[in-house]
């Protein structure tokens, strides 16, 4: 079992929105980091998983946020693996403000994979990452499987240069953004995000065009993104609350 | 005169392109960032101005790079206020490796303006930021005054949420996305941007629809951004070399 970790930050002022909170984006990409920087830190980072031709896939995210720190404040993450499955492990998140309240958790699903034939390998099989999972549960719900969307193109995205990793594939975050960029001004900044899921189905890549599918139920905005084919390439739920 | 001081990062995953090399959005967001922390810790610093009913305003920024970062390569920026001019004030920056070595300057230009009029102060007036000046030169060239651009409009973008900042204006980074977005794949991984110059000339606010103007000239690229009215919102250039 691995100890839980805190890692620090500050809100930069390029990662608010107009009201000066930081945005889903960029809490999304702090955990991200964070969960690289505890792996890395723990003998399984990507680097390390490369050199025997495997790494990590992102499966799903959900982030549930009580208030979304604001420009210049500090904030911690602190991260642990809660599970090891056999094709899945979880990885759960609780975010901090300074004073050690608790702001906002996170949990997400990795799976890891072989680098040549993009097949799933048995993680149970890794003694020494199957011995780091601390039995601790997240205190929000696990990840859900967000179901398929039923409702019109109301976009079409070609992946840029700016979207893109060293990998060539859009950066996890920026399809939050293709979809967040949709929504109402007026609800972005007045309603309150209190829940947000997220699977990740499959890459895209630099020039690759997909088309995002929005449907709207009461408090929920369910989007998903397509290949030109039909494939899905990712499916999210925002769920709102009317205080921001 | 305040003494040179300088700052420590990492090059975070997210801020690499597929070469794994910091984006020129990433250098001046992180150059724009020391700027705003060297003049807080100076008594200079946006909300110190604001409740004095003031603010800076980004009038130029030029980038010479030797070379660009790596993927989790640690880097220092180095920064100091070369000059106060009436008007306008330059503050410089040298980017160094984790060695010390000099990768890269960069040098700015920023004016002071009243908020409620937005009319320029006269920097001169103020004593304690007129003192704070240290005379050493940048190494690179001051940022240059970008000529009308003479070409076609190769895109329109609408300011999205993603764009703004806590002004609701889009972030001076988002323009050299908008821009960079539009050049080939190729030049982006495998040309090296030796000089990027840019010249902030009107706000844009969410919502507000921008021209985007290209003119190729050897190995120059330049852009402008221009409202529908054909007023000039911005303007840059950027100059490649062959070897990437």
């Amino acid at each position: 079992m691995i100890e839980k970790r805190r890692y620090s930050y500050t809100v930069l002022p390029r990662e608010v929105d107009s009201s000066k909170r930081a945005t889903i984006m960029t809490l999304g990409d702090y955990i991200l980091h964070t969960a690289g920087e505890d792996a890395d830190r723990n003998g399984f980072g990507v680097e390390k998983l490369q050199q025997s031709n495997m790494t990590w896939v992102l499966s799903r995210i959900a982030i549930e946020m009580k208030r979304f720190p604001v420009q210049h404040e500090n904030y911690t993450i602190e991260t642990w693996i809660e599970n090891v499955g056999r094709l899945m492990t979880t990885r759960n998140f609780i975010i901090r403000d300074a004073d050690g309240k608790v702001i906002g958790c996170a949990s997400t699903y990795w799976a890891m994979i072989d680098f040549t034939t993009r097949q799933p390998l048995d993680l149970r099989k890794n003694i020494e990452y199957a011995d780091a999972a601390n039995p601790e549960p997240c205190p929000i719900d696990k990840p859900i499987k967000v179901p398929t969307v039923c409702g019109n193109i109301v976009e079409r995205h070609k992946v840029k240069y700016s979207d893109i990793d060293f990998n060539c594939h859009a950066n996890s975050m920026k399809y939050v953004e293709w979809m967040i960029d949709i929504l109402p001004f007026d609800k972005l900044t007045n309603k309150k995000l209190s829940r947000f899921d997220i699977n990740f189905i499959h890459e895209t890549r630099f020039g690759e065009e997909v088309d995002i599918v929005l449907e709207q139920v009461e408090n929920i905005d369910r989007f998903e993104l397509k290949r030109s084919d039909g494939t899905a390439v990712c499916r999210a739920q925002f769920v709102w609350n009317n205080e921001a």
